[in-house]
């Protein structure tokens, strides 16, 4: 049985804020660097590889973290939340979305129906649908093969597989398994689903619709877009359209689609990525044996997630080096940093996946809480933030804690040597020589090129981004931020912070406003 | 003459620290709230208007906030600049980015010649080639013309260019005047080229080669990448390629370029989207009439920044409640938040020229200084910020301030009525109620369901998203940054931050590598 406690109650805690703080640029200096760079790594699934030795930890501070791993119970916590115990307290939900991929404990029961299976069942009916759009069996009432997959969704339901699509798009093609180009239509504003209707040839496309609730604004809104679309191209909607959604929502039985994919309430859109979400669109983009191996990457690195010990618990081991750079060191922000351009987005969906989740006042009981929780996330690939805004990250006045991924090989195959390397070696070069600029620095008695150092980063580190290893990256991060918010004792998994202005914009389009609202509302003419 | 003093030893910035904080969820709400929102308001170039009433100010701040203009003399420093003094004292140059787009004092003599009339010579030389190539005087080697423009470049050669044909794009669409569709290869991960080459027809492809000093790189890699690409289609480079270049770089004269358009060190890289950086793409892609119109607005915004009187001058505006969030207030981070999915990378435009331009911890005479600069900047459009990272922003720990940027009309014109509003109703409707959740709160028993408020934001509104009123956002962003920068005493025109990982990246790739950097090296297989 596991206690909910909050941080600044646990002795280990008082125990980590005592501890001393490392100099990193002192440690990663000379062969003591060489040696923490060996020592301070840990191997995650799919050959991944996370190294922290430019983090500001050493071994006292990594025990004291240790023991705040135990006292906090947190593989106890990941346990009882695989094994069907009601997590998500404020929505008193169970949290299942570990299980779109695997079965790490018990047989979970709910609904009436074991959950894996059900989830495995939902795979396997999006996996036959896919494989028979890919042959050609399901077709446009011309008879002709569908060449394009939009999904419409928002939030949860178009980050992460947009993320993951962009991911895999380019190692898809060299692979020769693209099966159909993906597109996402995501905002409100009409000029998103425009734009991408602009680009596309409806007749050949298949739109997946993508509501859990089957009631986000949104989301119906653009299926009103599109459906207002295809009847203009002499269509018939239904034959274009799939919804991913509950059993119980109003998209569920609908004659108004060609099928429809269920997911659950024990799954959060921002989680959802491994279940249907991701799964329709991604298994008819890439084939469902590419979607087969992403969930078989994202199970691998759930089951590291359940060592007890720290240091072999990579997804543990940054999220407890989190709670130590936000709450002890003081850190507000964390930037991500990928050098590959293949993760564009990938930064977007870890934004939403770690702000959405842990950006809370109040611990899992509604209490209001005297720590600092959830950090604030950005990121852009590199090169390119190099040549952007790295020059705050070296020498701005606040510190911002650094995540760093990185492939030996790239995904296209083509490339190109100038001044006697590949443009590859000149991508992990790069990466390579930033972490070691913002560690350790540079004097020079120009103080404006002077480089004090001492801003840390971790790096991931994979053979190349593919279909495995993008699903263990995935799943690393979502595991840190669940093992964050057992940390910080808050619940990662509702999201009370986006009602209110839901509330207020049906007010305004009501016009049933007053004071600033009614003034605001003039000003943008509504 | 201007003098240059370090913020914290203004009288006006200790009187600022003293007076009263503004209870902002107090001061919004009822019909207060209402006159603020009336009040707090001012006109900007090209119809839009900056709106500031859910900032934390009020009278008496904003009093304070005139008196450090005034003291700090930021409007006297802006016309030194325009004037042609050596702003940019680290690397001892002028700072000539507004010229580029307008005379706005003393003609400024550079170089042996009238800068203004350089930069005017340059655009005209990139109207007359952009029309040539629309026309198909100039063509491909088969006589046909050239149907999409292909910018390679990194940082500011790519973000701002790019933003800003993102948030063109779909305009020139609806007003036929899109005259070729426009990519952009920046990273040296070889997928990003790979990936640009696999989706275009090279034989109707322009490519525009941006490196201001010709030896960028990620540039020059990029290129003999595209060389390659077309001389394995059988094409003559030379034919495919024009340079945006400074007259002493190795790229001006040489006969591997159809033309060569020229810029020079008083530009920038962030600050150059209104020069040949920013010029020769969009003339292409636009034609060169739609980039007159954006010169147009950034001109207009320009002169209103020359405005002594605070409130009358909305980027000085902007600019000082920016350093008030920072300095007094404690915030360090930004969100920019655009209710346009045109704007969708108008974000990461504004988090290099932000980040890159303030983020420094030395004065300009390369002194230390004892307080807090330049902001981290992030965001993404709404609403599908909303379904991603706002929960954090409405209910963490630390407060984020917010710009948020509404147009009232969208710019495809087509739209769908769902549930009594059409799309373009609901996303102002959005960011209408955002600011007054935000702004206001919401009190509930229910700590988990509670709203604290009091979560500063300011918007800018407009018509419509056109090439004009992109001018002048840029512009007004760009001026604020140079009013901060003023006002904090960095020089917001150099990027010493950038070089140590320059150096140590070409170490790694010399294997010239020891301790630390070795080890890593090794672990990315370089």
């Amino acid at each position: 049985m596991v206690t909910w406690k909050n941080l600044d109650t646990l002795a280990s805690y008082q125990e980590l804020e005592k501890a001393e703080k490392v100099n990193l640029a002192a440690v990663m200096t000379g062969e003591n660097g060489a040696e923490r760079v060996k020592k301070y790594s840990v191997p995650m699934a799919e050959g991944l590889v996370y190294n922290y030795a430019a983090k500001r930890v050493d071994d006292d501070v990594l025990a004291a973290l240790a023991k705040l791993a135990e006292e906090a119970q947190l593989v106890d916590k990941y346990e009882a939340l695989y094994n069907g115990e009601v997590i998500n307290t404020g929505e008193k939900r169970l949290v299942l979305h570990q299980m779109t991929r695997g079965q790490l404990g018990d047989a979970v029961m709910a609904d009436g129906v074991n959950k894996r299976d059900f989830y495995v069942g939902e795979q396997k009916k999006i996996a036959e649908f896919a494989e028979k759009v890919h042959s050609g069996e399901i077709a446009n009432a011309a008879g002709e093969k569908f060449t394009t997959v939009v999904q419409i969704g928002i939030g949860g339901s178009d980050l992460g597989p947009r993320a993951i699509y962009l991911a895999l798009e380019n190692w898809a093609k060299k692979n020769d398994t693209l099966k159909m180009e993906a597109k996402f239509i995501s905002n409100v504003d009409p000029d998103d689903a425009a734009a991408v209707l602009n680009s596309i040839d409806v007749a050949h496309s298949l739109f997946v619709l993508v509501s859990k609730s089957g009631t986000t604004l949104e989301t119906l809104t653009n299926e009103s877009f599109v459906k207002d679309a295809l009847k203009n191209a002499g269509l018939d909607a239904s034959k274009h359209m799939v919804a991913v959604t509950s059993e119980t929502s109003p998209l569920a039985k609908s004659a108004d689609y060609l099928a429809a994919f269920f997911m659950d309430d024990y799954i959060g859109g921002r989680f959802s990525s491994t279940s249907g979400v991701g799964g329709a669109v991604l298994s008819l983009a890439f084939g469902p044996e590419v979607f087969a191996q992403f969930l078989d990457g994202a199970a691998k690195a759930d089951e590291t997630a359940k060592n007890k010990d720290l240091l072999q618990n990579p997804a543990m081991l940054d999220a407890l080096i989190g709670v130590y750079e936000r709450n002890v060191l003081g850190h507000l922000c964390t930037a991500v940093l990928p050098y590959s351009q293949a993760l564009s987005r990938f930064p977007a969906h870890l934004q939403q996946l770690d702000m959405e989740s842990n950006g809370k006042s109040v611990n899992r009981f509604g209490e209001p809480i005297n720590y600092v929780t959830g950090p604030v996330i950005f990121g852009e690939p590199g090169t390119n933030g190099q040549h952007s805004f790295y020059q705050l990250l070296h020498q701005g006045t606040d510190i911002v804690p650094l995540q760093f991924i990185g492939f030996k090989n790239n995904q296209c195959g083509s490339d190109v040597v100038i001044e006697d390397s590949t443009s590859q070696q000149k991508l992990c070069a790069n990466v390579v020589a930033q972490i070691v600029a913002f560690a350790c620095g540079k004097d020079d008695a120009d103080q404006n090129k002077k480089f004090e150092g001492g801003r840390p980063s971790s790096i991931i580190v994979g053979d190349q981004l593919t279909p495995g290893s993008m699903g263990a990256l995935l799943s690393h991060f979502e595991n840190k931020i669940m093992f964050q918010g057992f940390a910080w004792n808050v619940n990662s998994f509702d999201q009370e912070g986006v009602q209110l202005g839901k509330v207020l914009a049906k007010r305004v389009l009501a016009h049933e406003t007053d004071g600033a609202l009614k003034v605001y509302s003039d000003l943008l003419n509504i």
